[in-house]
């Protein structure tokens, strides 16, 4: 099959996303080929990535950037989402002065959302900005966190609250990485997925609604999973080409995310990860919108089935202190002048952004959850 | 006197620099004044200076902003070079959580290179780009740090080298705040100026040669400082408008910066200040440029007679390692692809950019500066 190729059209930076099975080997080839990676790189490369993904890939990859002539080194931090913080960046920006790093130097990350977060804002930090290469090995990481130069560490009491937008030169997507993703991880990461059917691509979403199963990445055909990613990094690279710095339209990425990063900041990052917070948080909006009249109960069901279907929560227990939330909205970054903004469907494929969300609603939406 | 603006063209953001003697109390009103800068800005400003600094003019500034009606706070962090850390960083993180300030929200930096570049990383990065108001406060703030966007703090082992491009909203100059400046500082601040005679502005460089003393604040008249800041801001205006990121021609700005920084960094950042480094450097490039016949002798003793007019240093200690030099010059984050990055006057006024200096002729050039 012949690998896909996504533009991303930033008027300062332009990519392209590389989506291909068995496209690993590719990477160094990839980075000299101007057709594909137009910026002249220099020779020294550092690819930061975990333990455990290293030991899947990290031969290969090292070894396609060698054969392709850079002079590669690597450095893995431990995984997980409370290591993104700026104490592993110290150990990336160590490691760059330890290697002399320069201007023209390439850090790759190879791994999940975490991986490429801390990697990528090493690069917007380092020097004032190097090349970064994003490699993506998780579902998440694929179809979001990988596209579009969000990048960024935790604050100890905020996630992402220490960020920059830094593209990177090129993405490399190679979905047989997924075999060996944790299926807990893999339903994350159709969170985002069901996502973008819901925001944007209702075609997106019926190819999951044709599927018998989609909580696992076997029961999904290679080819079938490739268009699954190919289709939801291009809602994704549209919406960033349009909205580089999240001034308008890019807002819609968000749909989900506002009670989500709520309950997982509630939670303490525990008891969800960032897919099923964002599952959570769709069903919460669908519940609002349609308390607000802007969808009608049908749409809101299929999406329900779509993501019970891909093993995601569609329930809080009853332990969640409801009202705990809307204190903590008030402290999301993506509140503006006291107001906080959700992203509601109107139909499958369309959202609507609104600030005019009362309290009460927002309540009445949780407590639904909470009994149903 | 009217006050001077000087506009800064760059392509996503235009910012004005304003510049005016007893203008402090202006900041409020201008930042709303859309003339002057163009932007709504949210309520919450968190100013961010020094104790020294903030005694001397923090209530003039925190009035003027509370009485354009803004909610404002202020963070004090210590003066010095060696503060600007990533844990003074996680400081203003820190308040900027406890404020909850929004993406709308704006950091004012009042005081000098060290509250500025701090300031600006920092609103840089916090919810991945927030705005900042540069009120620099010292003359190699005015005239260098605040203008252009470079933020960054130091890593323990460079200076430097953690660090974003992130413009100002706006930029308020009040040469009155140079006479609670301390005379080192001043003297360090007209090193850049100078730098500016040299590498673009000859009619500036003639003024400064004109002006009896010129290594303290109180033998320039405030009409003629108003003008060398004006001038000097202007040059670098003109050239970070024409060059954002420094792909070719901002590199003229680091004139003297090339051996200045080395010198800095291996007296350990104790023995000479920045301004002292970059006077050394100028000498030294001229050392080079005078053994590569690129400019005659005549010129570089003006600039030579200039430097020492403004009670800088021209000279290297003989306890200087001169060898330790060229190591220390290709860990420089100037340097490409192995190659180091000079910046040679080849006539008052013009330099040109050449990384073909051989390093014998670096080590003749800095001899020169500890025999004579």
């Amino acid at each position: 099959m012949q690998p896909i190729f996504i533009p991303v059209a930033l008027p300062q930076q332009a990519y392209q996303i590389a989506i291909a099975l068995s496209s690993l080997h590719q990477l160094g080839p990839w980075l000299l080929d101007r057709s594909i990676q137009s910026v002249n790189l220099g020779q020294k490369v550092l690819i930061v990535s975990n333990p455990q993904i290293w030991g899947h890939y990290g031969a290969m990859v090292q070894d396609s950037l060698a054969k392709a002539g850079f002079q590669v080194a690597h450095l893995l931090l431990p995984a997980g989402e409370r290591y993104k913080t700026l104490r592993s960046l110290q150990k990336i920006y160590d490691y760059a002065l330890d290697l002399k790093l320069e201007r023209s130097s390439t850090l790759v990350a190879l791994g999940g959302g975490v991986i490429g977060d801390m990697t990528g804002f090493a690069a917007a930090t380092w020097l004032r900005g190097i090349h970064v290469v994003q490699v993506p090995t998780s579902l998440l990481a694929m179809v979001d966190a990988a596209i579009g130069g969000k990048t960024g560490v935790n604050h100890p009491l905020g996630k992402n609250l220490i960020g920059a937008f830094h593209q990177p030169r090129l993405v490399l997507i190679d979905p047989d990485t997924l075999n060996t993703l944790a299926r807990r991880e893999f339903r994350a990461g159709m969170a985002e997925v069901i996502k973008y059917g819901v925001i944007r691509d209702v075609q997106l979403f019926e190819r999951l609604e044709g599927c018998d199963r989609i909580d696992q990445r076997r029961y999904i055909p290679s080819d079938l999973l490739t268009e699954v990613i190919s289709r939801s990094a291009q809602v994704k690279a549209d919406v960033v080409s349009q909205d580089e710095k999240e001034a308008g339209l890019r807002a819609i990425l968000n749909y989900g995310h506002t009670i989500g990063h709520v309950i997982e900041s509630l939670t303490g990052y525990r008891q969800f990860n960032h897919g099923e917070a964002v599952a959570l948080g769709m069903r919460a909006a669908a519940e609002i919108a349609i308390q607000l009249n802007l969808w009608p109960g049908s749409a809101a069901q299929r999406q329900h089935h779509l993501i019970q279907k891909a093993g995601l929560p569609t329930a809080l227990p009853l332990s969640f202190d409801i009202q705990a939330v809307t204190e903590v909205l008030f402290t999301d970054k993506k509140v503006k002048d006291g107001k906080v903004r959700f992203i509601l469907p109107t139909q499958l494929g369309q959202v609507q952004i609104t600030d005019q969300v009362p309290t009460t609603v927002i309540i009445q939406a949780l407590k639904a959850m909470q009994t149903h």
